[in-house]
């Protein structure tokens, strides 16, 4: 399948059948996000792939109660740094001078930049929001892995952050769940959604020229 | 070129060589943005996409001082909105109307659904961060789309974006640059980054599976 069949192929799946998408599938898909750029590359978020189905019952009965919790084969979290720590950042470096074969002398000014960009937010939030938009661009990848690989997917929002970093242990972490997202087969009797065709705005809306 | 081939090919490139991308492919990298899912399929951003020189070499001067800038073929700007006020819902609710050929009526509880998102985030940054989430969904969607067509992309939140607004005169369409990316070819010869591994967490710290 071609990447914009894909595209027109996936939508928001609101009922999924129960059937489980083979971990070979579930990897690809985790490492497309894992291959998602972020800012300078710190890739502020972690991934929480569950398909522990008592976890699953418990994330629906308080903190996400959408069908497709309890439909999907694997849910994903996409769980952000909830601040970034000056020991993030030297642990980011050393990665980045052992990766790379780099001196640690020769990544001091890429450093110092990370540095003033996090010193630059002033509110613990404005961190948090950053790191979330950062894990967006990976669930952008995500989706678009999901669908190349006829895997159903549906991003949600609509969930109780909080008693989900809780079920999950995240504020230990210092992470806190950005998003979430089910994967597994629409449902053709069950979702009303499946035959609807896309809404987007038009182009001439959505899109200026300046050529 | 299979999704992980298009995934590990692509890199943020510093520099470019000033070639320009065919119009189709810029067409397919905009419509794959386009396509991208959003919050309650809102869509509340823009794309602007820029190849006029004059006003690369402006945003060049006062917004965003990278070479890509001057080197790309094509600037995109993703543009969330700064406000999600009521007569843009009842233009989305609208739209669903036209496109899914449904009833004003039957539409009543997923326009409150909306409004009741709304109405919950307290504060205009809130909307706005809302807001530029989504766009970096798209953002996703768009770098993977140029990927797949072998157009090298550098997704870019370093520049200025009230300089940006007041070039492209977002503020009057109550638009707000949130994240832009240069489209265009990688210069071999001058773009150190070109040769250099890609730095990722390793997946015991990035993945947790709860199966």
């Amino acid at each position: 399948m071609n990447l914009m069949d894909a595209l027109t192929w996936r939508y928001a799946t609101k009922r999924m059948n129960g059937k489980t998408v083979p971990e070979n599938k579930i990897q690809r898909i985790v490492e497309a996000a894992q291959l998602a750029p972020s800012s300078y590359g710190l890739q502020p978020y972690s991934l929480i792939s569950i398909s522990n189905r008592e976890v699953l019952q418990r994330i629906y009965q308080t903190a996400a109660p959408q069908p497709q919790i309890l439909e999907c084969s694997h849910l994903l979290v996409f769980a952000a740094w909830q601040n970034v720590d000056q020991s993030k950042i030297d642990e980011f470096i050393q990665l980045n001078a052992e990766l790379r074969e780099l001196s640690m002398a020769s990544l001091q000014d890429y450093k110092a930049s990370i540095e003033g960009l996090i010193k630059g937010m002033e509110t613990p939030d404005a961190q948090l929001s950053w790191a979330a938009k950062q894990a967006y661009i990976a669930l952008g990848f995500a989706l678009i892995a999901a669908a190349s690989e006829k895997v159903d997917a549906t991003p949600m929002e609509g969930f109780y952050p909080a008693e989900l970093d809780a079920i999950l242990g995240l504020q230990e972490k210092q992470l806190r769940s950005a998003v979430i997202v089910a994967l597994g087969y629409r449902n053709h009797e069950t979702d009303w959604l499946a035959k609807l065709p896309k809404v987007r705005w038009p182009a001439s809306k959505f899109l200026t020229n300046i050529a």
